[in-house]
């Protein structure tokens, strides 16, 4: 059973009996509509596990701390959200001393300060590896959430920043790549931007672009090439077919990305 | 630095930036109050983690699937919520199997489905010790959660059930303890009783009583001596005076529970 697989089946099973939850497992967060209120809210929760997602040789406390709340505020910005608050748990290895505790939260606060996120909660726990997982809530207006099943057939694909730099980085563990994949910057005022564009359909495509692909806008939106120092780049266009289906120059692209649950 | 200590610190040095957070770091959840709403939700995280919180060869899927939702509704009965849905993060172990997954969601969804609460989403990744976090967003009433420091002095304290059930269970591994501690009730028909009562503060203390002593009912109040079976025993008065301070029979009562940061 892969990733995909064991998310269907999860999927399957899950009764969606609350109305007020308007988008459950699958995209990059859930939304739940408070009765009678003009906005939505929006939930992610993000793992971030030692040898997992983090060395804790080559990676600083800080980085990791920061790196932990970037990954939740990157599904608010794929969604078009904006952050409001966040609960945070975590379960120390027992290397952990009060050193890299203080390291940990000035990344993980140094960030949510700059998002202007509040840390509401959490737990804390001991553990034989160290691991954290992050909830992060956001909120857009009623019904504006860029879902991943908003695209529509003619919608242009477009990719933001430069694909690959954190995975280089990651590589030569040195320079602004390194940089780039120790310290992400959530896109979160690009993802309004989007929202406000009028874009259909967004997704945060660390897991690999042939896995996760959806990235949209409508043919008639005026792109720019550029946002805030990031390039938007047209990479393909939404067409009417097998859900799924990914074509490169006219031949099927096959979904490859990061996938926790296949065996090496 | 313990795991109060710990907790203390990082208060600290969370700003309030956000009035909608209602409640912040410290309590059983978060409270966050969307503008103009009727209805506060409330927000919990709870890890669970392999050979911490629970043994492979004792517990058996299903059973971690189930407490590990009973962790987080527990919390959300404490302040006398009702839950709406739940985020589960999993990170599984090499040895997890499929059977095991299909156990872990079962127990999982079994309870979801009890306590009427959906399944909103997640995240999924492997990992060298299996572990899983889950979120649980809960309503009440506009400013009628119960809160830790609601208690006021001449309110009388009550422990509902009887305590150490679950403790006998985990030393004995048989009967109906055993059965308590691997899937515990989380009692949440009796979190909105109190709170419907007029019950001041409630918690959940399965850290330990006197380390986590706040639940209390007004004086004025009729507390019958069960609710749906679970006895409902006074067991002191809240006291004007330095908090924190616990007195038995007239004796200062170390603050004495689980600390998953003290060294063994």
């Amino acid at each position: 059973m892969n990733e995909l697989e064991l998310l269907r089946s999860i999927q399957k099973r899950v009764p969606t009996r609350d109305r007020r939850l308007v988008l459950g497992i699958g995209d990059d967060c859930a939304i739940y509509r408070p009765d009678g209120r003009a906005e939505d809210l929006l939930f992610t929760t993000d793992l971030m596990i030692e040898d997992v997602h983090f060395r804790r040789r080559t990676y600083p406390a800080e980085a990791i701390g920061w790196k932990t709340l970037a990954r939740g505020l990157s599904d608010i910005a794929a969604m078009g959200g904006e952050p409001r608050f966040c609960l945070l748990s975590l379960a120390a290895a027992p290397w952990v001393d009060e050193q890299w505790v203080n390291g940990f939260y000035r990344g993980f606060l140094r960030l949510a300060d700059k998002a202007r996120v509040t840390l509401a909660g959490g737990d804390l726990a001991h553990s034989g590896r160290t691991a954290c997982d992050v909830v992060v809530c956001g909120a857009t207006p009623r019904g504006k959430a860029l879902r991943r099943d908003g695209a529509r057939a003619g919608d242009r694909i477009y990719v933001s920043g430069k694909l690959g730099a954190s995975a280089l980085g990651l590589k030569t563990r040195r320079g602004a790549a390194w940089k780039r994949h120790l310290k992400p910057e959530p896109r979160l005022s690009l993802g309004l931007f989007l929202r406000r564009l009028g874009a259909t359909a967004c997704i945060d495509s660390s897991d690999g672009l042939s896995l996760d692909l959806h990235f949209t806008v409508p043919k008639r939106a005026a792109v720019p090439p550029a946002f805030d120092r990031l390039p938007l780049t047209p990479i393909g266009t939404i067409r009417r077919g097998r859900p799924g289906l990914v074509e490169l120059d006219g031949c099927p692209l096959p979904p490859r990305g990061y996938d926790h649950f296949r065996k090496p």
